[in-house]
């Protein structure tokens, strides 16, 4: 059975995220329906494995998933197809590429690279609604990044869990947390870029609602140390809402889509 | 009665467009219905006026408006009001200066900006959903740099006119007519600027869509020449979209907002 990787970008409000859940609308679930027009194993029930499994309103732009089918199929043509199938869901496919029996979209990930998206002003905003989390008052950028720093490399992130990760171990090493300043016509833009091999449940989330506490002012930067080391899900800043979170890439030990016609 | 100057952000998709309209939705009646939460005379009836009246989907990023209100208001705590009432409709208040009586803020403009978004990429966009023109295939942007030339100075717009446009003369000076193109992960974004001391009905819609056809190599640039010299509305390019068109921006002989607190 040839096998296909797929570059997939949703937004995530009308999902309650990307696992398929019984009555329960998924980004799973419509790229398997859209299969199921095309392939009768998806249209038996096959399923689909992903990078990184979304929670509820989280979006993506450069989601990763495998899909085994019955017959072979030019990747271009399947991309085109799945689209065609998907409207008017919110979910493209960027991309495809066949890839080799041991390419899994999960466990052959050697990285992953999540946006999070934060606008301060105080008019809400209306374009962006449901792609941003809006907070009233400009963060402290300097003080943000002194504090992301305190959780760069190999740490145990038992404090910036959620208390139903089902990772086996708390250990994670956090390769890159960049945070830009962007200024907008009416209020500031701040974006993090988190980059690692892989993270726990909620991590990201726990990680940018602390390091605003500490743009604000209400944390010290110090205190994101004390908060990581206390390895304790109580010293956690506030959790921030998912709307602003964006799985953007997925990085393999070969790119399978480097070369590779794509619809996008 | 002070009156006040509203620079307003709005999503346009669900509003028949700026106008109140009996049983239509509209921007101006939000705004209305809020200023009436705050004032009796709008309670009463009592009507705004804007410096642009956007059709049925299309944005705003700096729409201005003038209200006349039976109270002093703090310029910032009206803006935080309105902000109040108008939730959940997309619109919100970036700004709010009290203004002289002679202000008007359709009368007294001097210049309109507008935007307009196209983006070419095969895979359907996501969150830009309904916020931008999207075509399949990229455009030739130096032809349409060219075409866009012919437009600039002052001439007879007939052609790039919608029939049911009141205004009395089709003679207006475009001083603007700015083409960026802007490469998106999977796609490219182009991005018109236009600028005029007014715009005729569907005029930069007509342009833009009359520029799609020049970039896509149906039309050679010079046709736009010929299209605009026929004074003849069939000569017009295919009136693109309303959905990647902003109303971003308005002038007056002062700034309103130059030095006022703003909710933004």
């Amino acid at each position: 059975m040839p096998r296909y990787a797929l570059k997939i970008e949703y937004d995530g409000r009308p999902f309650s995220g990307w696992q398929a859940q019984a009555d329960q609308p998924s980004v799973q679930q419509a790229v398997e329906e859209a299969l199921g027009w095309l392939d009768p194993g998806f249209a038996a029930g096959a399923r689909i494995a992903a990078a990184g499994r979304t929670d509820a309103g989280v979006h993506a732009t450069g989601q990763v998933a495998h899909a085994d089918m019955q017959r072979n199929w030019d990747p271009f043509r399947l991309g085109e197809a799945l689209n065609f199938h998907l409207k008017p869901a919110p979910v493209a496919i960027l991309a495809v590429a066949e890839v080799p029996d041991e390419f899994h979209a999960r466990f052959s990930a050697l990285e992953r690279r999540y946006l999070f998206r934060l606008v301060a002003r105080r008019a809400p905003v209306t374009h962006l609604r449901g792609q941003v989390w809006q907070v009233l008052n400009p963060l402290d950028v300097d003080a943000m990044r002194e504090g992301a720093a305190h959780l760069l490399g190999r740490h145990d992130f038992t404090t910036f869990r959620s208390s139903i990760c089902q990772a086996q171990s708390p250990v994670k090493t956090m390769d890159e947390i960049t945070i830009e300043s962007l200024p907008l016509p009416n209020g500031q833009e701040y974006r993090f870029y988190l980059r690692a091999r892989s993270f726990l449940h909620n991590q990201v989330r726990s990680i940018v609602g602390t390091l605003e506490r500490v743009g604000a002012g209400s944390w010290k930067p110090e205190r994101v140390k004390e908060a990581l080391e206390a390895r304790d899900r109580a010293a956690c800043g506030p959790v921030c809402p998912p709307h602003g979170l964006y799985l953007s890439g997925v990085s393999y030990p070969q790119d399978p889509f480097a070369d590779r016609e794509s619809p996008g």
